[in-house]
């Protein structure tokens, strides 16, 4: 951020009067720009045990494979933007059930959530973010190429609570990643 | 929005190619500048059946009660914000139990969530931010004056909890409130 977003002026990073965090300060109008972390939210469909994933045809991550999901938008629910992100990657129509994890990814400012879901028929196709759509039994999920830590973490707790016949909802806090 | 915060020209509201929702699209060097709901994060902190509630000090709902929360930050996660928020309202230092509500309030932008905690000794005071700080009986809480629904809602569901004594993370979609 260069410039007041209200009346162009350039802005300050200062911490303001009363807070503890540097914020973008217009030194102009006054106006305080303040940056909070954002929300991805999709689903973890599933047909006949198989769960549907999409291959991403835009980066990061290009290639590889992902829940369905993206960041949410003003006005909808979580679980409107699960449905919607859905329908817009992979063009399939879930039913969606309860939230089933929540990841602070806390270094790149996000928080991603995922549903379970039920996709009603194998009915899907790739919407213009995917290359590709499908559907995976366990035993074929393709481990080293999932797009995000917070899709792995998510069908790992999955595939171990359906085991066991339970579902349980979970949080987990993600650090960076390791570099070598 | 009237002005782009990288470069200062004006923008434009439109739908960028390949979306389907308006952005504000910079003029001059075509900056899209996304806008996403907002993380509120919050504690529902216990002592000896007690409830720590906080008066606020600020608009909105000055002088009204509340569950210590606020706009969750980059780089923390929604634990640390529940503890961080509960330490700035309250001067309390929390024990963290787990994520217990996650309430959508979508024509304002914001998901709100609460965690359970434990506040091991009764030593709190009103932060910048509040008028008083006190601990509530569930016989006590001052159900006409609490600040927001989705404090509301999560006290009614720990006390409902509470008496069947199990927790059970829930999730809430708040539409506007009634205007009469």
């Amino acid at each position: 951020m260069n410039y007041c977003s209200c009346c162009a002026a350039t802005v300050t990073l200062r911490v303001p009067e009363g807070d503890t965090v540097p914020r973008y300060v217009c030194n102009q109008c006054g106006t305080i720009h303040y940056i909070n972390p954002k929300m991805v939210v999709g689903a973890l469909a599933e047909w006949q045990g198989k769960i549907l994933l999409c291959k991403r045809a835009i980066e990061p991550r290009l290639g590889m494979w992902t829940l369905p999901a993206g960041f949410m938008e003003m006005a909808e629910t979580t679980a409107e933007a699960a449905l919607r992100e859905t329908l817009e990657e992979a063009c399939a129509t879930i039913e969606l059930a309860e939230l089933y994890t929540l990841v602070n990814v806390p270094h790149i400012g996000q928080v991603h959530m995922f549903y379970r879901a039920h996709l009603p028929a194998p009915v899907f196709a790739a919407g213009i973010e995917s290359l590709e759509v499908a559907l995976f039994d366990e035993a074929d999920i393709p481990w080293d190429d999932i797009a995000f830590r917070s899709i792995a973490v998510t069908l790992r707790q999955y595939f171990a609570d359906r085991a066991k016949g339970e579902f349980k909802f979970r949080t987990y806090d993600l650090g960076p990643r390791a570099q070598f």
